[in-house]
């Protein structure tokens, strides 16, 4: 197999509803269009949703990190090339170049993915399903950016408190991977993104949110522009997500 | 002309972080995808928003009315149709047909837009823009859902407060019309989305609305499982948006 093969690439335009008030694509449809790829790379592999479901088995994103040097401006077509970068026994690494009408990258990103079963939510080793064919597609592309770091907040601050409504609960009845990623990015005040721009975001899911949770939003800096983010849920100690955002 | 030059019609394929616990497409992505195609047939036409912003103009939509017999299920190929159905001197309705993968009507959709002047924000006679050719693409295949109607609210009832965010914003600085859409749908409880499905909803925007404003959403009940809703912004009694939703 070609690192050719191993590379899906796929087409996009940034909508007039997707861009945020800079006419930069937001975080949040990038996110939803990264998963996707991750979707379509996997299924026309032998390694999608559907496949794995017949076998009670799905994938749960675990981490996502994105870094952009420039965001897609409304109208303006870009492309999202994905690949698997590793295979351990219970994660897989995929990552994604994005990159803009002429071909230039505009960034990087990296995720971490599991696979468990349905019924028990446990852990599958990826190395014996499928006889460990996901093994074949692994490929040496490099991406430059930082893996996912360890995100711990020492003297975490309440931001925000969210009630989980229907728009942010999908199919699974759990908030949405991409609902968190916009919620994080609401806490932070407009002139943030108007004199700046998004460098660097990572998030760790942790835990699943349900309709009605009480969702509360801590906050640490880190350093210039840089903050640590945690949710936590119902008023207890129970983590949802960890994340970082970082702006230029 | 021929109808089929008068009819624009776009593929989509609902994606799984685009459908709700039910599976079912979002109104919210809907709504999105009803409005890219009517900017993609109005720009293949010589109405796009960058030919008339070359001449100052912009289009601002004032109403939208779906109704859903059955919304596109997770991963379903579907089909929206558009046309304009009439061009009076200050607005133009435009409808929509929204089908199945295999062609059966899944809804339609009504719209109304006016053209205005992008620094005065005066609205604009359409019969005199680019000489009245908008008239030769009105088109009159049938649209069988009820026009906008008048939403009045006898005693209305503080049902949430929102305040602007990031995520809620456009390129224009204004909250965009697809978050209203979503802030209105998340007033009701899972519940009703669980039980039954939205069967006609209609949105007239009234005002802008910006960064940090209140925004205070009321409903009152019209009949069984139909509601009015008002959103007002600010504690005061400017409305912001009118809408009405149904579920069967």
């Amino acid at each position: 197999m070609t690192t050719d093969d191993k590379i899906g690439s796929y087409d996009f335009v940034a909508e007039p509803f997707h861009v945020d008030l800079m006419g930069r694509l937001t975080l949040g449809v990038l996110g939803n269009h990264l998963l996707n790829c991750a979707s379509f790379h996997a299924k026309d592999r032998g390694f999608g949703i559907a496949t794995l479901n017949a076998n009670h088995y799905t994938w749960v994103l675990s981490r996502l990190v994105v870094e952009m040097e420039k965001f897609p401006a409304e109208y303006e077509n870009f492309r999202i090339e994905t690949w698997v970068e590793n295979v351990y026994r219970l994660f897989t690494d995929r990552n994604f170049r994005i990159c803009g009408s002429g071909g230039e990258p505009l960034g990087y990103a990296r995720s971490i993915w599991a696979m468990i079963g349905m019924e028990d939510r446990k852990p599958i080793d990826l190395l014996h399903v499928n006889e460990g064919r996901i093994m074949d597609y692994v490929c040496d592309r490099p991406c430059p950016i930082d893996k996912p770091s360890r995100i711990k907040l020492a003297t975490p601050q309440l931001r925000h408190t969210h009630k989980v409504v229907y728009s942010d609960i999908d199919i699974n009845g759990h908030t949405n991977s991409i609902r968190y990623i916009e919620h994080i990015l609401d806490l932070f005040d407009l002139r943030m993104y108007r004199e700046m721009s998004i460098k660097r975001f990572e998030i760790a899911y942790v835990a699943e949110s349900y309709y009605g949770d009480t969702l509360d939003f801590f906050t640490e800096e880190t350093g210039d522009n840089a903050y640590n983010v945690e949710i936590r849920k119902n008023g207890g100690g129970e983590v949802v997500c960890r994340g970082h955002i970082s702006f230029r």
